[in-house]
């Protein structure tokens, strides 16, 4: 297990936030809560007043890596670009259910992804991440809240 | 103008959390921009899985305090207690607009409001605060990622 602490955070988004400058995104979504810091981050650095949250669950007690559901809706008024932003794409499932369920909703709409974090062995790969993650992350928002020493 | 540190949130914010806790709330709701990141870790301290946001928007080149859109919609499913999430109670035009908003679309639901600064000269005095505000507060989630130094 690996701890990420805000300073290694502040460094990684310094880059990914000139990574998805290119694409020029409009809106930002955050998937909660896991995505929630960064999407605020993001938008503070390239300036977007509009934050978007979509949230999931894995069904409890199944087998099936499918099987997510996908809460709240977004919604967009000309809008062409929109940057989903999640934490980690760790199984993948989360970032593999959400993108295609934003698209068939928005069709007009290009949706591209980052994470901080990529797994290797992910279902889904994010347009734009900094580091391949190879263990546990142990992110600074889990970790410097949970007790309260 | 004041900088406000991770490691100054970080110690407020553990304050915040022994304070709504005792509202025992079900659901956070943050108030984009500036709640994302307070209403983040407020979920990740209490255990709360669902987060949801609001956007306000102040709306241009009017002098009338009460001239606020929200967007977004809430929905909550068999939920009694939820907590509303800001950065500030500044002038206080977004809680004193977001929170009756919120309780007339829910009529079953308590809305607690939470915030890390206020401001004595705000027209809304949230339920759980930390620091009184008398100057500017420069937050890290801006400050830290605005320029791409």
């Amino acid at each position: 297990m690996k701890y990420y602490s805000y300073e290694d955070f502040r460094i990684d988004t310094k880059k990914l936030l000139l990574n998805v400058k290119e694409f020029n995104p409009e809106v930002i979504v955050g998937i909660a809560r896991g995505g929630l810091t960064l999407a605020h981050v993001l938008a503070e650095g390239l300036d977007i007043r509009e934050v978007q949250t979509l949230r999931t669950e894995l069904y409890d007690n199944t087998q099936k890596r499918d099987a997510i559901s996908i809460f709240g809706d977004c919604s967009f008024r000309d809008i062409s670009r929109v940057l989903v932003v999640d934490d980690i794409s760790d199984s993948g499932d989360t970032l593999k259910a959400v993108m295609p369920h934003l698209a068939s909703k928005h069709e007009n709409i290009e949706f591209k992804s980052s994470t901080l974090f990529y797994k290797k062995t992910s279902v889904y790969e994010p347009d734009f991440w900094i580091n391949e993650a190879d263990d546990w992350i142990d992110f600074f928002w889990e970790r410097d809240f949970k007790t309260l020493s």
